[in-house]
């Protein structure tokens, strides 16, 4: 035995699928039979244009309209419409796809006519079983001399059709809705669906006497149409509440692939907005949904705005579109628009571009951690910043510091803070000694910190509390002390009483007598490998949590206090050094709880007692 | 014209249609192929208990296996195998439920086989065209006298079958795998998708000679038959590097629907956690998703385990899944067996559950706020702690602390911390008082006091920072002022003058004078409604935030410094005060940046000059 067929499908089984399997999402239906009735319009306008209609086309709004009492939702054009024979043939053989036939006949005629059908007639239509029982069609072809159509279908696969009087050309499809489905008899909720979905379609759409879309947004024009005004007008209706943008980059690319759209910087005041105001992905206008992950490299998914591609693959599986070429070329057609804009931006307008820069800032190092192409070109017109509040790129900031910032191995230091008030004391005493401090407290600063250094030649980068303002950058000179080595010992000893704690090292330097009497610092290397345990960096960072903060506890030999200390008798020098020590604690933010209280209650009796 | 008929189904567009719309992600092709292979295994058992079947039954193992120079996937079973006729009427059928008319043949016989059913045969199936451009079954039944089958299918809906030699019962299906899945010719790739979804399926599944499933998972056995030991081991294979879980409910349920499953309590670090060992959802032991939003309550989402139930819409829509009564009546089911154990875990063991309750709190109190009867069951045995770390039920507390702290209107006064350590001064002067205070600084504690306030009668919560410590609970006894009228208007004008900032509101108090000279506080009902503004609380609370924090200050008539202000001359009076006042800005945690570090140097000065 050998035999050969066609695989048939048992059409009994077939509306229980396309209820499962069609959409995840009910609501789709609305979405497919509007985007049908505008599609049936839009080919009657073609049709006009190739001469092929000679009739009047009058208005051609599409209509969505809602009967509570009766459980009816009607969407009614002023499209094609269809004969008897025309229904049979789209709508009673299942995915045969009437927009195929349609470009194929006409695609000679009219190239440009291929790019304005949506979808897949056929199953489009059939989500109207998501929601509803029973669905009639009312139908009249454009075509001179033809009857009026008009076909039921309750769910099963069984139909009826018949001629019908129709006053006018056009379809009018009607749902008797399911008893599950009530929520869409709310015009409310209709409403929302159309606002979500249709709010730029081509044809003007009415729901309960009013126009819901624009059937123009301004993505579809050329940016010498618009003006600024134009875009922010836009961006406000896209995120209404939102505070104006920074600005727009206007995409616009036939070849290798079809893609319009416009990319927003937004103002964001925190990362709660970054969450809701999302990119929204459309496909010839019609909305498709705001997951635009894989289409927009990922440190552009805080960027606001729309993208329309009829060339972005849609309900395929993520490691698909991932593999997609065009989705990568459109994701690095993207980058490189946006690495263009920010330098133009740069080299344009400098004052205003840095007025932009603590918006923008995370943007451009995040690009520039994730993406090696961006980071080239970012490397430019990436700025930081100083305490004082000027802002410098790279190579300038080099170049400003390193006069003054070379240690003796001729490696320059740049100095940085994590938090200026916080650091305030260490900053000062780094100002004091002539360095420039930049603040570095964003949240991708310590990968920044990490990249910086990597790529600049030379250059290391210290917190201002890495260590005592001397050695942050280690100089040939070096301070004398005035302490004998008997007493520089004497002095550790009873620091090391008064303060007994393990994870705090006494030593004694001489440091400036305008130093502080102590300083407590943490060393560069012990506390990114903290921070880095503590973000939750993998593998061998392990070892470091158990770990302690392991304090360098500097007494100034040549401080004043130095010297009471040594004089002191018994408890009372260990009581000085312990007061010491809290003042250092306190400028480090280490003296807390019942030591601050302690500490506060002791310096009140003083006071009192003064 | 009048006319009735069938809806037809173009065969030839069919499978596009499956590889868009059947699932979304292209690797579950291999979970239908091999549930289909378990299918048909466990129905020939089925027919060998029922006396259908009396042949050897034989190893009955699902054999998965890769070749990847020639490019195909097979998947092997020894269950009931097919004819070349029931090839025809299965497979070239689409959409014809070959396990529907299994269960109608045999439900008579055996109700409970109707469980054993996974999907529908055909379109399962057809996922193998998400990732083949052609598909071969080889196949011969377990009836006795039968030929095998050979058929073939290049992705078109042309097939071709015949006859062939296969030595044993069962079928073979032979991917052979198209250009754009070259990902699923790895060997890690199928590893991981099996791992993924079939690691529990009732059938030994072998790949690359290893067997990598448990055909008998816990959750399928009475809790009678396991130990603690199993709980927990099954616990890590679910989520291996986890601390052992708290505790677990073992979830079995036949009626109204069909449930069985474990929740776990996790031990859990940090919020990350909760992110990634998510609840798992079975159908019949096949791993569908973990994604078990409404089916779990929201406040459980934090929990971890399996949920099996063939009773889950699976594939539909987000609305429907709401709405669905069975999902309703499980989460419902979850939701009080939870309560249920942990009451009984309360009731028998007191100080095991007391040791859990920092892990467990979060849930409970998530639970309290989001379900009025789960607060109500959870009422009972949900706890506070205070800063000495005893534990109290509520009822329990407003016995402890009713005594001590009524204030004059009979209204218990609950005071808290939310950070014991900052907030140590204020949380001592209680404590001497006499006063208890709970530590209330969990990210839902706010919320929580709340909503205690509403329930709980004549009852209301202070931060113990909210006033001064003698008036946090108003009495009816007060204390007396040394101070003269006139003296206490001169002292309020030069700590106003000292102080001059328009946030700060002084007034001088008669406190005790073992107080501090100065106390800083933030009323409560003021600092609610900023975290409230801070927590991104819409509506009306947009005012407050642009409202500075606004501080009273409390000058100690009462203190030695108070007298040593008034008798100073110019501006020793106003260092004086300014110094008084640091240290309350200190006590408070407002003490910062440059006045800090002036602070500091001022102190260090002093220490050195005494």
């Amino acid at each position: 035995m050998q035999e050969k067929g066609s695989i048939s499908i048992h059409t009994e089984n077939i509306f229980p699928i396309i209820k499962k399997f069609l959409y995840s999402d009910h609501e789709i239906f609305l979405r497919e039979l509007v985007s049908n009735a505008v599609d049936a319009t839009q080919k009657l306008k073609s049709l006009g244009q190739l001469g092929e209609f000679k009739g009047e086309l009058g208005e051609l709004k599409v209509k969505v309209s809602v009967d509570k009492e009766a459980r009816t939702i009607t969407i009614s054009d002023r499209g094609l419409g269809m004969t008897a024979e025309e229904i049979k043939k789209y709508i009673n053989q299942i995915a045969f796809s009437g927009a195929t036939e349609f470009v194929e006949k006409y695609k000679e005629k009219d190239a440009a006519a291929k790019d304005q059908i949506i979808g897949q007639f056929g199953l489009g239509f059939y989500s109207a079983f998501m929601v509803a029982k029973e669905v009639e069609i009312f139908s009249k072809s454009y075509k001179e001399d033809t009857e009026g159509a008009h076909w039921v279908c309750d769910g099963s696969t069984e139909f009826s059709l018949e001629n019908t009087e129709k006053a006018d050309r056009g379809t009018d499809i009607v749902l008797h809705v399911a008893e599950d489905s009530d929520e869409f008899l709310e015009p409310a909720r209709l409403k929302g669906i159309l606002t979500k979905y249709c709010k730029f379609l081509p044809i003007e759409i009415e729901f309960e006497g009013e126009v819901i879309n624009q059937t123009a947004p301004i993505w579809t024009k050329q940016p010498s149409e618009l003006t600024d005004e134009d875009y922010v007008k836009f961006y406000q209706e896209l995120y209404p509440f939102s505070e104006p943008p920074l600005f727009w980059i206007h995409l616009n690319v036939d070849y290798p692939f079809n893609l319009t759209g416009i990319l927003y910087f937004p103002k964001v005041k925190d990362e709660l907005q970054f969450q809701r105001n999302k990119i929204q992905l459309y496909s010839r206008q019609v909305f498709i949904t705001d997951e635009v992950k894989d289409v927009v490299p990922e440190f552009l998914m805080l960027l606001h705005g729309v993208i329309d591609s009829p060339d972005i693959p849609l309900n395929v599986s993520r490691s698909f579109l991932q593999a997609d070429a065009a989705v990568r070329k459109i994701n690095q057609y993207i980058t490189k628009k946006v690495a263009d804009k920010l330098a133009e931006l740069f080299r344009k307008d400098r004052a205003g571009y840095e007025s932009k820069w603590s918006d923008i800032g995370l943007f451009v190092k995040y690009g520039m951690l994730s993406d090696e192409k961006f980071y080239d070109k970012a490397k430019d017109f990436a700025l930081v910043q100083n305490v004082a509040g000027k802002l410098f790129t790279l190579p300038e900031y080099q170049e400003f510091v390193q006069a003054n910032q070379k240690d003796k191995n001729e490696q320059t230091v740049v100095l940085y803070t994590t938090d200026a008030e916080a650091q305030h004391g260490f900053v000062q005493a780094a100002q004091d000694r002539g360095y420039d401090v930049l603040e570095l407290n964003g949240p991708l600063d310590s990968h920044f910190i990490g990249q910086l250094e990597q790529k600049l030649e030379k250059t290391t980068f210290k917190r201002v509390d890495a260590d005592t303002v001397g050695k942050l950058i280690e100089k040939e000179e070096t301070t004398e002390s005035v302490l004998s080595d008997d007493d520089t010992t004497r002095l550790q000893d009873v620091f090391k009483v008064a303060i007994s704690n393990e994870h705090m090292h006494v030593q004694v330097e001489a440091l400036s007598p305008q130093d502080a009497p102590v300083i407590i610092t943490l060393p560069e290397f012990m506390r990114r490998m903290k921070d880095m345990q503590r973000a939750g960096g993998g593998g061998g960072m392990q070892m470091f949590g158990s770990l302690p903060d392991s304090y360098t506890v500097s007494v100034n030999a040549n401080h004043p206090v130095a010297q009471r200390v040594l004089k002191a008798e018994g408890e009372a020098g260990s009581q000085l050094a312990r007061q010491a020590f809290d003042l250092a604690l306190l400028a480090q933010g280490l003296l807390k709880g019942e030591a601050l209280t302690a500490f506060v209650k002791r310096s009140a009796d003083l006071l009192a007692a003064e």
